[in-house]
């Protein structure tokens, strides 16, 4: 048992929902705890992500789970204190732009050793987190960030494909989503929306669920989306492959429909050293759904962080700079 | 000067006088040796690409030119005792398969510490590699190994694209190769027949250059491969991704045209926890030349090399668990 990862998932919306189901089958990770705003459940021996999943989505919160639930105002903090996990992986909502580094605040107040991994998304949330790199380094945590379908999936293959250039022109991201119903994946959905020309976070984060569905309505379902402020971005520039206003993040949403409206790509455009221009494009099949292009990684890259701590490596490293390792 | 990466090269012919043309625009690293059979070339300010390449053209090895030539007999023996180097990038022929781990058997006896890394591509050389494991370790020397194109960059990209799926059911690379003049890779072109039905390594290496002219004039100058013997099997098999037999590696060589008879590309079909089955696919731009596709990564491993060494890390690499970084 000793080689197998313990794994925490903090936020249990659609992403927490998802990521207890992709661990489920995994013979090198177990999932032993999740917590949600109201409560929290832990069981070493791991947990069901059924249960889990009915006990949430029927009674509001994970604390009410019969084997290891307990309620709790501060359920990160009580989870942290009581439990025996070696990773976690936030997916818990972007917004606020500063709600994960006061997450990774707490992890390191409370003195724990371990890996966080998140699938971050906006620029200026990664910046938050930036801002504690030595407050991590110090604490000895090893911090994944960026570690989702894009950024994370999809800023991994353009770090791999910009090896082929003396020079990158641009990176392009472009995506489509397709989900059947929406309400499953309330805080992305916002998120997306706040990235709508018109609409800014707090402006995303207010809406009620009656104002997202008549902003759908009147879209037909379709979130079109240009120039987002997506955390590839910067974290391209980190990692020395071009500035970070070369990085382009565009797609579409089709919030009625599980086909995608396009397939999610990159293309990776630059000069090589003979000074040839071309492209190297990495696609996903379009039947990948966001859960699995999101939560595989991060699984994936939790496994490395594992790594990294075991070589004594602690920190914050992004998913354009670390190769996800495949979790069995 | 001190943050500079200084680089060696060894072997030079096409691949190595490719790769110090790569070398020469970049600010992070400084090519300051190359040897071939017949001797070596050592300067700590740096070598000028044009004059080595000039020397090696005209006079048959780099130990001809003026500043820093010396003709040896041991020359690799010889380099690594009279030379100042960070890593060295093995650009030798793959064959014998024993060849590769020769020369490695020959860094570690010397006592140097340092990265070294490959592009090799037969699975029977690579297994040759990792035979050294405890030696190179024990040396303190990081060796990076598969880290061209075909394994190198496909097999990365196929690490990360596998992210996305619960179980991995096949990765499929496919190359498309265009060379003007195949006689500027006399070296490689031997081992690309070598795949073909009929042939074996011997009786590739065993060719004169008119034989392989002849040869190459029954097929119209193509040269047309299936179930390659390529380590991208046994590093993606190492990387806990899946089974080597569930990896194949086939191309199009077209030794008489520049222009690509195919798109390069690798394609990653798993199945996704939900069950879904899909792939990914990851494709090389075709006015990317291969001396770009496997010196560029090639470099940007010896990079993720270097810093493995500050971090007091040796031992053997290979391409699908490590990320390349990107050279400035």
């Amino acid at each position: 048992m000793s080689n197998i990862i313990r794994v925490g998932v903090l936020g249990f919306g659609g992403l927490g929902q998802a990521a207890a189901r992709v661990l489920a089958p995994k013979s090198e990770m177990i999932l032993v705890a999740a917590a949600d705003k109201k409560g929290y459940v832990y069981n070493p021996e791991g947990l069901d992500p059924n249960t889990c999943i009915t006990t949430y989505n029927s009674q509001g919160s994970v604390g009410h789970v019969k084997h290891g639930g307990v309620l709790s105002n501060d359920s990160i903090a009580d989870l942290i204190e009581n439990s025996n996990v070696d990773g976690f992986f936030l997916a818990l909502p972007n917004l606020p732009n500063t709600f994960m580094a006061d997450v990774t605040r707490q992890f390191v107040k409370s003195g724990w050793k371990g890996v966080l991994v998140d699938a971050l998304k906006r620029t200026s949330a990664m910046e938050q987190i930036f801002t504690l790199r030595d407050d991590v380094k110090d604490a000895g945590i090893t911090y994944m960030t960026g570690c989702g379908a894009t950024p994370g999936l999809l800023t991994a293959a353009a770090s791999v494909a910009a090896q082929s250039y003396a020079e990158i022109h641009s990176v392009k991201i472009t995506f489509g989503v397709g989900i059947a119903n929406w309400e499953a994946y309330r805080a992305t959905i916002r998120e997306d929306i706040a990235h709508m020309p018109a609409f800014d976070v707090e402006k995303a984060r207010a809406m009620t669920d009656a104002e997202v569905e008549a902003l759908l309505d009147e879209t037909n379902g379709i979130i079109s989306l240009e120039n987002m402020e997506h955390a590839d971005d910067v974290m391209l520039e980190m990692a020395g492959i071009c500035s970070r206003d070369q990085v382009t993040v565009g797609g579409i949403v089709d919030t009625r429909n599980p086909k995608k409206p396009l397939s999610t790509n990159v293309q990776v455009t630059g000069r090589t050293f003979e000074g040839k221009l071309s492209t190297h494009t990495f696609t996903l099949g379009d039947e990948t759904s966001m859960a699995a292009n999101v939560c595989g990684p991060a699984f994936g890259y939790l496994k490395t962080g594992v790594w990294l701590q075991k070589q004594g490596l602690s920190g914050i490293f992004t998913a354009a700079e670390m190769m996800p390792r495949f979790v069995r």
